[in-house]
């Protein structure tokens, strides 16, 4: 039956999917208790503060969130409304537009970043050993490889929305 | 810095969370036109239909999807309008009340999960060698075990929603 798994493989498909919703609930828990920000909230800053100038296409930043272009605007207009990041015309585009970092959303995302990294470790870094950190690595990176690109669902969504 | 990442670690935080956000999104687009399921809704039909009489009170419910009690209450009314599930009161104790799968909710899950198994399947399971499949079993089993109960807190909040 080509739709089902083998018992070694649905106990690690159940094993992985289980404990990382699990760790995601926890994570976004501890972020909103120390910081205030939920996990999108920190997403978006830490992909605006790694971007040239701080700032990002909306299309381009709904791909890499893996967001619909609706929820990226709820999004970023509810960042907006508490001072974290602007949203500006792109330069070479007036049609589009693009989500700028603020001082204030640098600043939040200054404080936040070391008790989230804490609790990253404390949940799951910390527990791992080398070999496992390396499988992890080797595991996930693929899978973010072929997820994004290679089949072009994922470059093709990002080109959509390019002009937004 | 305790609350800072070594490079390698901080490499395979970025790919892990990264490609899990991705996978889980591309996972529940599939369910949704293949099925008209979200994620959750298949979750809770998964738990269900794996429960002893295939009911589950509402306080073990929302432990073990993680889920605070409002959210399961969410949850469970859009899954009853849709005739998935039925509510009911614990035959044991009159204030609780117990989810229930229906034989619509049967019939749902059964129809779904072919595809939905295809999905995880081609996405991440048929990619990974025996090693691999075994790392990310001992990785989860491992992280899903501690959130779960050694420290206490999920213990304690799962009794906390027992009587829900």
């Amino acid at each position: 039956m080509t739709e089902s798994l083998d018992n070694v493989r649905s106990t690690a498909w159940r094993a992985y999917i289980e404990a990382s919703q699990r760790l995601f609930t926890r994570l976004e828990d501890d972020l909103r208790v120390d910081s205030g920000l939920s996990f999108a909230d920190y997403h978006v800053l830490v992909l605006l503060s790694e971007a040239p100038g701080q700032r990002l296409r909306m299309g381009e930043l709904a791909g890499r969130l893996v967001f619909s272009p609706s929820r990226l605007t709820y999004q970023v207009s509810s960042m907006q409304r508490r001072g974290l990041v602007a949203r500006q015309p792109c330069p070479e585009d007036g049609r589009g537009s693009e989500a700028v970092l603020t001082a204030a959303g640098l600043l939040a995302l200054r404080e936040a970043a070391p008790h989230h990294l804490r609790s990253v470790r404390t949940h799951l870094m910390d527990d791992l050993d080398d070999a496992e950190v390396a499988c992890l690595t080797r595991i996930f990176t693929r899978l973010g490889r072929r997820l994004q690109g290679v089949d072009g669902t994922d470059a093709a969504l990002a080109t959509a929305h390019s002009d937004s």
